[in-house]
């Protein structure tokens, strides 16, 4: 039997798109590509901005997913640890040897309770967020039945319409419940206006957050005036950050999106009108494709679709290009405009995807490229961990 | 240290979202489940129709990306082989012992075509799309280095707008071509119209594969007057395959979609006007999701948002309910209407996909039950493998 495709003895295909040493013409695609000069630049930025701001960076692993991406936002970027929102997201991470890992979300299935409060065993802090009081009984019991502690926040919806309480008194309440708890210890304050981070205008973000920042202010204060001041507040994502950085009253930012990118967050404007993938990020993070067809006089078949990317937040747009356009999605194929005819079989594109999160978790790999070479092969750790 | 979360002796969570002998309500969720009784009655009836019609059924694994499920197609539904679009796709059907593999899809890329030409030594007959002339010649000399054969069929675009050629005398072109290269073989057409699968009206679709069967009858007479007689004419999908069945000119069938059925294709209708999923195919895949949080008064919030699944093709439906309605998805969470607030946190909710196979594609595992009981769990062995 003949040899089969390989690059420095890793067989390329049947689990791999690429191997570390190849030169980038040879990747096989559609796969994620990162980057990596640009999202090293990323992650140091955010950090030197968290730093010189007095926040704490907890950066956002339910976008990359990823133990090695993680482990260089710490290193690089001094994040103090990861947020994410499930469970099994949690155990990759701790696996992984994130020490300090919170679930930016409501955990009420008895058994993932108990698979949360396994984690504190592995020498992870574990933090969990709570919006009903129905749910601090539970995780008590978990926590003393596994011998753990388990940190909570209690989540205020300042205005994305999903899980939290909205009242200073449910926050009080919440809060007294968890502090009285065996085996529970009441940390602090979730509250991310996951609602407003799209939007184009910084004025209107602006706007949002200054509401949700009153939100939050009015809780500290209740908590404060029964004894239960929050050691952290918690929130912030890549179109708000500097809001909550000024409020005086967040102290941890809960970034993910700036290190990669996207067309969607591309679009937003920041103080000066300017968009923020126009000098705040760069884009790090691409889904190479091929021309895979070409028999249509102005249109070229990419091998990169539905299965190569989330369309939720729109199509992808070609990076670098203005003479191609990137029009139409179905399963296997996209459809890019080529009125001049310039791109001929085979030739590669880098495409932004629209929304990150949905997109990085349909691959397996990132691959890390450099000076046009493959660096790193990185897996996408907690990919389909939605459980 | 406590025991872990286990069922069966498989610890549930870390790796796998549930294990066979758990009663459904012990999933973690969310995550895909087959209901096995409608996935076999499906699989059987397909069977049946190819069968008294006179027609191969290749049944398409782009879909599934399942070795699990390709085999209980052939075993059940009388299958032929399967068709996938990627070579990655295919390696994986040919590891998993499949036998007869078209890859209903254009290979460019030198590496891939290698990979591809590699496949017969496996034990498996090996189909590949052609559109250009130009790849003849790659092709060819890929079958030779690696001492295989390759069986051609040349892809007609009888309407999709993608890959595939127009004309008859294209066809003829290509097809020459392969019939005079050496390691190739000319086996026949593909002729998928995939751009109206999904149109509602029955005469709209009817009209559509009318113009596409018009096509191909013609590229049949031309290949005949030049002596390549094609052995096998293939297409046909969930929403077309009695026209192509009743055409005197295809022989192959290329269903996917029927056997899980998702929200998009129930919508159409069969010739009385009625939705196909109100008789004609059952939903058996589902996305099971439970309520986290329910702390507004009218609205539910569930664990299964666009990292549970695709939303290209409109959001899920709430399976057997008219009570509750899903309304809106973000990466994590799903808001579910629930105006007579008959929701409790922890209940569990099947949601139709809008779109299967997109959505396949974002999960690792099949969770099959049956009578209530997890009765196998099926890995999406092809998941991911887009390249």
């Amino acid at each position: 039997m003949n040899a089969p495709v390989t690059y420095n003895g890793l067989e390329v295909g049947y689990d791999i798109p690429a191997a570390p040493g190849m030169d980038e013409k040879d990747i096989q695609t559609p796969c994620l590509i990162l980057d990596l000069d640009a999202l090293e630049r990323n992650i140091r930025k955010m950090g030197d901005y968290a730093r010189a701001h007095g926040m704490r960076h907890r950066s956002h692993g339910k976008m990359h997913k990823s133990v090695d991406v993680q482990k260089l936002q710490e290193r690089l970027g001094g994040a103090v640890g990861v947020c994410c929102q499930k469970v099994s997201e949690a155990e990759v991470f701790v696996r992984g040897g994130i020490k300090d890992v919170l679930v930016s979300n409501q955990v009420r299935d008895r058994a993932k309770i108990d698979r949360l409060a396994r984690l504190p065993k592995f020498g992870a802090r574990i933090l969990v967020c709570v919006d009903d009081i129905d749910n601090v009984a539970d995780l008590s019991a978990a926590a003393q039945r596994q011998g753990t502690q388990l940190e909570c926040f209690v989540e205020i919806d300042c205005g994305a319409g999903r899980c939290g309480v909205t009242t200073t008194q449910d926050v009080v309440a919440i809060a007294r419940a968890i502090d009285a708890a065996p085996g529970l210890k009441f940390t602090g304050i979730q509250a991310y206006q996951g609602a407003m981070q799209h939007m184009d205008s910084f004025d209107d973000r602006k706007a949002k957050l200054e509401a949700a920042i009153e939100m939050v202010k009015n809780a500290v204060a209740g908590l404060k005036a029964v004894g239960l001041e929050p050691e952290l507040v918690s929130g912030g994502g890549t179109g708000s950050y500097y809001f909550e950085s000024a409020s005086g009253v967040y102290n941890e930012l809960q970034c993910g999106s700036y290190a990669f990118m996207d067309a969607d967050y591309g679009r937003i404007h920041d103080k000066d009108g300017r968009r923020i993938d126009q000098g705040e990020w760069e884009n790090a993070l691409f889904i190479l494709t091929s021309v895979m067809s070409h028999v249509k006089a102005d249109k070229a078949i990419v091998d990169a679709g539905l299965k190569a990317q989330s369309v939720d937040s729109g199509l992808p747009v070609v990076f670098g290009r203005e003479d191609v356009k990137y029009i139409k999605c179905s399963d296997e194929h996209g459809v890019v405009e080529d009125p001049l005819r310039v791109l001929r079989v085979n030739d590669k594109l880098r495409l932004i995807p629209g929304h990150c999160d949905p997109t990085c978790n349909i691959h397996d790999w990132y691959v890390g490229v450099r000076g046009g070479k493959v660096e790193v092969l990185w897996p996408v750790s907690a990919r389909g961990k939605a459980y």
